[in-house]
């Protein structure tokens, strides 16, 4: 199976690479910049490679949501199987990518767009075809995990954990779709539509890491705590529920164990019970490996993650409900139900009762648009 | 596609019902021993099943190598595809019946042998067809891991922690597969088969937990470790290293995370870096979930996880070193080269200079062959 290559930056050298290493998969031609076409392999327009009748798949490593997805279209339509790692891609088009690639009879996976190298979404697309999915989730981001373990075992501030993330290539230069919780709710969305036939488009809720001070490390870790930000996503009646927000979890859980920026991805089957991966969620190699598996699933008969039924829906957060620690200003304490609380100077640090998460953080929402500091973290199980 | 079941314990029970659940599969003849066909969909001879045209594929788990082979062969013959969860049948027919399975166009896969559900076999089967598998291991067997965990953290005595491993049903009335780790062995057996094309018969190393006690167990709690039984495979030269032995790792490390009888395996790849995958080792559903995963690969395509080319082979277990802990008498200490050593009483608990996993396996041998009593752990990364 020949494949073309769009995109050669981190990911795509790294595709290209074990393309040409591998026994059972040939290196096509490479989509470049017009300019950067410096080798005899690298072609600028996506003609080339969708009118080449000797290209069998494509694999699409460039990020963002155009050109990929036209580009994308052009080869399914040509009848080329298509793989990505691009998760805004899938997590906005990939309905309609699946439609075209099943009226071309072309195949189109994208288990590289959800925790990189650790094959999630593949091993999750076979469980539910047997077993019912009761709820799934995970680290599903890896700079954040940096960043957070960084903070909390060799106790930097938020700014030099950051900075430390760019040095080491973890973080880009914005870094805001990762410490905002985007990047790993975009996962677990595409994850809900693998397991439940819903990609989840409106009423998500994302709380990310940009609120952590070094004080509430000290403060939770004192009580036993570690903080994981956690991707979560399960069934709430006919419509999903998934979120991401920071967890804190006693030591000992697993999750805990998932260090600098290495992801965890886990599913609960009714028959399985929990299935846990862990692993590298980017860099070239990891996240090329994950591609490459796509290409060879295809070639062994598997052809699609998305079921000709999975649809669009609206999330539904308001069913999931956990106790959390909150920080914010000592005046703004009545916004939620206490379980206990404490002063802190002018901060009150409080444990609620169990509240929804919709309720969390659209308090959260409201604390800040008054101008107020709020941090939050469930209380893990 | 219809499935034809092989026994109907814990495990086929729960196959037959995951098929009668299943949107995709069927449920077909279930084959019982005579007088048990109690019920219509039982019957109780194999040519029943082999002559049956209905019947697509087979799903073995009644354990034992015969006449487990002798119907997995008769079925393939027959063009049936065979899937199977025994794990002795594949470490020592397997290569047979991947040969009659290839002859007869039928597919042959036995994820359920390794991890029970966790689909660790499957991954590997696929990584290693692009990507470069340097070891693979991990805890592979839910007794041995219930009993240690007792003992670490409940403080229960070996024998207690036996019964309690008993009466909850994790392990046998004959314990000595699990407790002396051949049941592990024989699954890293699997894996060195399914990642290097070499599946291990003499030459083979396990020591299991039976030597462990409580004094040991305080021993090396005091000074920071946790101790799990491990399985490593790796390529050794032409050959492959497979062994089984327990080992002492720091708190923080992923498989201290593994509690009760969970398991927990895990490959490096070249690209992919460490992919560890953790779950329920055996029980009722969870084994029959890999069983019926299986099932569902092979209606997308997949036909086989060992290579035509998978041949026996010795293994070579004299290239890895470690340190290791040692409990042995006094007396015996300078069998083996000590870095540190203690004595308590008329025994001696040493920290070794790194030696070969074959020295230290052979040494204790030795010592017992003496009727002397030693337990060991490698000190782990």
């Amino acid at each position: 199976m020949k494949v073309a290559v769009l995109g050669f930056g981190t990911v795509g050298v790294g595709v290209y690479e074990m393309l040409r290493n591998a026994r059972c998969l040939e290196a096509g031609p490479v989509l470049v910049r017009p300019g950067k076409d410096d080798a005899p392999f690298k072609v600028t327009s996506i003609e080339q490679i969708a009118e080449d009748p000797s290209v069998d798949a494509v694999a699409e490593v460039m990020g963002g949501i155009e050109p990929a997805f036209t580009y994308g279209a052009a080869v399914l339509r040509a009848g080329k199987h298509f793989v990505t790692s691009n998760k805004a891609l899938v997590a906005a088009k990939g309905i309609e990518l699946n439609a075209i690639a099943r009226e071309n009879g072309a195949a189109f996976l994208f288990s590289a767009a959800c925790g990189g190298g650790v094959p999630f979404l593949h091993n999750l697309s076979i469980a539910r075809e047997t077993d019912e999915i009761l709820s799934m989730g995970g680290i599903l981001n890896g700079t954040t995990n940096y960043m957070l373990d960084a903070m909390q075992r060799l106790g930097l501030d938020y700014e030099d954990a950051l900075k430390d993330a760019q040095r080491l290539g973890y973080a880009e230069a914005d870094p805001t779709a990762d410490v905002s919780g985007l990047d790993a709710l975009r996962k677990i969305m595409l994850a809900c539509a693998v397991a439940y036939d819903k990609l989840p488009a409106e009423g998500l809720l994302h709380e990310g890491i940009e609120s952590i001070t070094a004080a509430d490390v000290a403060h939770f870790q004192a009580r036993g705590y570690t903080c994981r930000l956690l991707a979560k996503g399960s069934r709430a009646g006919d419509s999903v529920s998934a979120y991401v927000e920071p967890v804190l979890l006693r030591a000992g859980a697993p999750e805990c164990a998932v260090l600098e920026n290495y992801n965890m991805a886990s599913y609960l089957g009714q028959c399985s019970g929990s299935i846990v991966l862990m692993g590298q969620g980017a860099g070239r190699y990891p996240t090329a490996s994950a591609v490459v598996r796509d290409l060879t699933c295809i070639q062994r008969g598997k052809k699609y993650m998305l079921e000709p039924g999975c649809a669009h829906t609206d999330a539904d957060n308001s069913q999931v409900k956990h106790a959390y620690y909150v920080r914010l200003p000592a005046e703004l304490a009545g916004e939620l139900p206490a379980e206990s609380a404490e002063l802190d100077g002018d901060v009150v640090r409080m444990i609620t009762k169990p509240i929804s998460v919709s309720q969390m953080h659209f308090t959260a929402a409201r604390v800040r648009s008054a101008e107020a500091s709020i941090f939050f973290a469930a209380i893990g199980g």
